[in-house]
């Protein structure tokens, strides 16, 4: 078994010292935060969306994110003319399916972003994926009306089992798979890993999910196990969430000090605060 | 006549233990903050505008906000879209005519929702209502230049009568009218109440009116009374405001105390701070 | 030789008087940003892009933004409409070419606005300015890759000569041309100035091209002398930054402060910090 803590210490000192550029096609609710997350973790951000030059912004990039929260058809194509170019240059694509479940652009475009493009890392909460996964009945879940999933961006759902969800959706879809939630789940669809890392106030700010994506995009670009690159975005998020924590008088100096703890986040102590661990293959969670 | 304060405290107490769905169609200016105040109030903010999804998300929301700062038509067909669903679904529309005034194309778009739709809160400064309503001959105030009423999305008028102002535009369109100011004033076209909350470094920041109109959003959606709706949201984020400015010391830092402050607001203090009043019937004001 | 310093404490003096407006059409990632800044400095700011409306804005406005980050085609013919009137009227248009030379689009939009429009200001960082004196043959850096300009948005240039580069393009455009970076350098083609203030930390959040963008853009409103303007809009911003370093704890706390500074900032603080200096006119840096 890797010494993982140790790997996501390393990935994080590469991303200070190469500074790799992460391209988002992102949601306009998001936008300038994921921005400042993508700096102020080491990388350089850079938000594109037009047709006529994603390929381009892509041939200068380290990883590529796409964002599905307020979707237009426009948009998702320029998602799937990004993605191809991404996958023609063999940097990684990471998606976050926003919403999906809420409405059948979403579904539709998150099916259609999976099933064209090589999708690196799905990074999504358990309602969205559950969503997703029922659409190939997948989930375990009995079928039921959407609203069973998500409300809007907001998970509605328990499955009891993001694990073997995860798991399977990786499977599935060839891509590493990351469930946040209470304990952030990670699935190649061999290998499990739980993160237990994170501040009930990051429920009571908006974005923190789509925050979550940027730092795994971040990692994915400098670190090629996707597990490792996707526990070390989720674990370096919620870390600096928890050190965050104790100065904030509320949700909007908590998004101030989580910020800033960002920026100052040390491999040091990501490496020693970082709780994650590998699932027994045995178990079934 | 009904204990406001009473009323409002309940509204705030249902807001935070139903978590009801506002879905917005905002501009993009605001959609981060309004997103927050949405969420800190208690509710759940879904941001969606493609055509192919409003009505879905609808059929999952509470209440429906239109917010027309930073507008195109094809933004516009998709709040006709949402808000024809609305009205089917008997939620509240809560619309936001800002700048309207200051182009052919918010006014022309304010009065094609307001035709087409049955708004229930219209929420504007002074400028935007008053541009409006000259629209229909209601304003006292003669006929003028369209740079009398707003610059940019800012009043740049006193009617000296907003609560006259309030009445006559409630009675034309059916909607409850909410004007803010340094007095809000709210009128069903029978009833007038003046909100006396709220701090000068609102002000001094952007999305100040947007936000103000969430927090109307958020209270409509549990609250029928939309007077009492209307002047619940206007009142908690004025409350909020002035339990944060002692905290700031620029409008920057003052927006994150506001945003913390609306957050940590209780019904208990939100009926103990609210200066809520009814006007005498015979008070032209 | 004018007394610069003086100069620009009289230009703040009036934009807290006169509140000229400023109509910005900009990118997405710093829209909310740029409003504030434009609010705390005492102008007062409005976002409008839809084809249908820009022009009858501009007939409100006191200068005109145009900011190229985040692109469409639609948005740059806005610009088009935008500016042609803004000319018409003889008020500024400020123009800030974000990320050109990362992308054709970015290139041939920069060059239609510069072609077709009277440009006041042109406001870039050294990347994005050379990759544009490239198209022409202005830059003495050898032709090469355009990853050689920018790396997204980020300028990885570095000439030598930052001021010559800037006298070069201001006589090949008649624009005044202003590039930011450690030190900020300023000209018409014939002066050049010099500015010295700022703080490392404006690098570690993203949006500050923008913002100092804007605060030119705010400053032209009021003064004739496009050098005095774009020196004062840098050094307001700088000044700003160095007062609020001290305060901030990482990035996020730095940009509240900042906006607080910016808020706070008086004409004779202004007039005492700034650090502005005359190049010789033999000075060929």
């Amino acid at each position: 078994m890797i010494d993982i803590n140790a790997r996501i210490g390393v990935a994080l000192s590469r991303i200070r010292e190469e500074r790799p550029l992460i391209h988002h096609i992102t949601n306009s609710v998001v936008m300038n935060d994921t921005a400042n997350v993508t700096l102020h973790l080491g990388a350089l951000p850079v938000m594109a969306w037009a047709a006529e030059e994603v390929a381009e912004m892509v041939d200068q990039a380290d990883a590529l994110l796409l964002n599905l929260g307020t979707p237009t058809p426009s948009r998702v194509d320029s998602m799937l003319i990004a993605g191809r170019r991404a996958n023609e240059r063999s940097i990684p694509v990471v998606f976050d399916p926003v919403g999906a479940g809420a409405t059948t652009l979403r579904i539709e475009s998150s099916l259609r972003l999976l099933d064209q493009l090589d999708v690196a890392v799905l990074r999504g909460n358990e309602g969205e994926i559950a969503a997703l996964s029922a659409v190939w009945g997948l989930s375990e879940a009995s079928p039921a009306p959407r609203a069973r999933w998500v409300r809007g961006v907001e998970s509605v759902v328990d499955t009891g089992h993001p694990a073997a969800l995860a798991r399977a959706m990786a499977c599935k879809t060839g891509a590493t798979v990351a469930i946040t939630g209470p304990r952030d789940v990670v699935s190649d669809g061999h290998r499990v890993v739980h993160i237990d890392n994170g501040h009930l106030l990051l429920t009571a700010i908006t974005g923190t999910g789509g925050m979550a994506t940027t730092a795994v995009a971040v990692f994915a670009a400098v670190e090629d196990d996707l597990v490792v690159a996707a526990a070390g975005g989720l674990a370096a998020f919620a870390v600096a969430a928890e050190q965050a924590a104790p100065k904030a008088e509320g949700p909007a100096s908590f998004k101030v000090a989580l910020f800033d703890q960002i920026y100052s986040l040390t491999p040091e102590r990501l490496v020693d605060s970082a709780r994650i661990t590998f699932a027994e293959p045995s178990d079934g969670r």
